[in-house]
């Protein structure tokens, strides 16, 4: 008998017929002898409905009456679900997130959790009885609801999986599990049966939207064991996700390809090449709160050099101006934006103990003519910036270069 | 400077625009320097949007969680009308039944209120805010979210009247005050300036939507000064329900007639003329959770009598198959129903103290050839059961019998 903590996301909750399969699936689960905490989403569709409302209601709506109003979502989810269960023949009772007393900062939509009180749910599931528990939101020191920001679920399914020692937290949703790259790009593409956190991080954090990244890293401090499953097939494994040092089977060199379309590139052309450049240029940029990705500058000549960062599309208007600006200051030729860019990135633990993974990347993309405009590395990740029109092909070719369509 | 209670019905809170214009009203009352506490229901439409959810994943929604699912509704309303008033530049702040602490019994989907702590409300009040009250919804005393039932959105703002000792609890709804009769039946109703309480009652229970009963009830017994009131139209004085006892004007003999369509009667005939036979008749209805309304017998002839009664007509069928039960036990000769009835009433507190207000009552029918059927009365009302097709033309004459479109 184990104790599973099970988040099951909007779109597993899209409907009547859907919430009724969740119940039977958690029935599986009981007659099996498990003690199943449920965390649930909204209905997909009911968070935007919600903020729509709200939108036309006050020009700038404030945070924490959003919150009163955009948590309802989860309210009805968790209703739902725990009449369903019975329906099922199962004892169940939900929780808002201030009836479990989730506690949090009182940062209104964008809450972190403080505390979770585990006892009234430990009796519950003493008594037999399956939990259902509100994501996305908790309750301040004063009362107040707030919530946790998008994709916050994940957070509480975690939060909660932690509080009570559970023996696995089990994040349901639309995929059966974490793909060594997107199918849709390299049909080859693999289920991983497990992944270590830290990939399971960069990938999130490159743009695999598998699972939300701070819950992520919520589960890696915490050690929860963290399983990434289909809602819609049963008997699936779906992706472990583990602490590394856990895991002694020998690990493959690269685990996954993470690709990330959002972004731009701006260049500032004959920047005096002296100290104190790069902040000159990017403190105004972090000013105007645009989030810099990767960045480069060129070893000068003639006693100037060009200074490069890329930046998310929707940022770059708003940075060419803020640079247009720093560009008389520091006496610099003139500033260049390039937004047909994107960033391809190979992401491994075992390229710690694996020298020439970089090199065998480059040496794959120069094969086929794609030029690399700027490199950013970090202990397990090699990104690379590349005209956007060769993503697909870079993918596809570095899968195969690794090997990733056959099982380490 | 008073201290005002609104409670906005669903119609009113029925749409972003209408929610808005709430934010006005309210912004003006402000502006003279009141203080106002707003209690507001659902969108409309939404509770029973929440009802059939809970219908499609269950086929008998436990009632704890139905509570959970169907107190969403206020909890949108009171987020979205807090930044509608902050948004018209006011400071406001909203409550659901659990924050503001509605402590209510356990009857789930019809509890009680037992307790509000208006600490928090006047505290709030006294910083300059409008404080905004999800109507129809509590707590338990173990934190389990209530609802008080249709229509206790009326209760929760007379509730919060009676707790912070408001100067007026105002209800506004989509009719500016309480007529003499419905406009739809007589085009000179007349809107009535005051009514009491007892009156209110009477009216209420005999199927005049205005109020919820247990409202006006609750009204009475604190002596919360209550006024109906128009959300479409401004400036109107709408109608206000008072204690008689503050009231020194005349009274009119008679304030509003009042019908109802849904009545059906049966009549067990050839009953056996002995005691205890009206217990042996009803007791098995009341065993069957079915309300009788009038309850004629006539004077036996021949060792027999004939026993007549009125229910809803939802509920005729299953009453006629509990009589036919009844009647062979009893040794009735047969048992007969009739839906076409109807009732119609004529309220009043003046009827105490001036006599033949029911022989006038009798001899207008008579006078239309109107057959009256039963009878029934209270100190303030007489009502009779007549043929349904007569309903128009009987509240027609009476009106006009008793003068009521002229002020008194």
């Amino acid at each position: 008998m184990a104790l599973i903590v099970q988040k099951y996301g909007g779109t597993s909750m899209g409907s009547p017929e859907r919430i009724k399969n969740v119940a039977r699936r958690v029935a599986r689960f009981r007659a099996e002898g498990h003690q199943v905490v449920v965390v649930v989403s909204a209905m997909s569709g009911e968070t935007n409905r919600l903020i729509a409302l709200a939108k036309e209601v006050a020009s700038s709506p404030d945070p924490r009456e959003l919150d009163v109003v955009i948590s309802t979502g989860e309210q009805v989810t968790i209703g739902l679900l725990s009449m369903a269960l019975q329906d099922e023949g199962l004892k169940a009772r939900s929780y808002t997130g201030a009836q479990v007393r989730i506690l949090t900062d009182d940062a209104h939509t964008k809450a972190r959790i403080l505390n979770i009180d585990e006892a009234p749910i430990r009796k519950d599931l003493d008594e037999g009885k399956v939990v259902v528990v509100a994501g996305f939101q908790g309750v301040d020191e004063h009362g107040n609801i707030t919530t946790l920001g998008r994709g916050g679920s994940d957070t509480t399914g975690v939060a909660l999986a932690a509080a009570l020692k559970a023996d696995e937290c089990q994040i349901y949703t639309d995929v059966d599990g974490v793909y060594t790259t997107d199918p849709r790009i390299v049909p080859e593409a693999r289920k991983l049966d497990t992944i270590t956190f830290e990939e399971m991080l960069e990938m999130a954090s490159l743009g695999s939207k598998v699972l939300q990244i701070r819950s992520v890293e919520f589960a890696g401090k915490y050690k929860v064991k963290l399983r990434v499953l289909s809602s819609f097939q049963d008997g699936g494994e779906g992706t472990l996700i583990t602490v590394e040092e856990d895991n002694n089977m020998e690990q493959p060199v690269i685990s996954g390809i993470a690709f990330n379309r959002d972004e731009a590139k701006l260049t500032v052309l004959g920047v005096p090449d002296k100290p104190g450049i790069a902040y000159q240029i990017l403190g105004p940029v972090a000013d105007a709160n645009i989030d810099v990705d990767m960045i480069i500058q060129n070893v000068g000549h003639d006693g100037t050099t060009d200074f490069s960062f890329t930046v998310s599309r929707g940022d770059l208007d708003k940075a060419t101006k803020v640079l247009e600006g720093v560009q008389a200051h520091i006496g610099a030729r003139s500033v260049a934006a390039d937004k047909t860019m994107c960033k391809v990135s190979i992401v491994g633990v075992g390229m710690r103990s694996h020298p020439g993974v970089a090199s065998k990347m480059f040496r794959t993309l120069a094969e086929e003519g794609i030029n690399i405009q700027m490199i950013s590395t970090s202990e397990i990740k090699i990104s690379v910036a590349i005209d956007e029109k060769y993503l697909e092909l870079a993918v596809r070719v570095l899968h195969k270069a690794f090997g990733l369509e056959q099982a380490a």
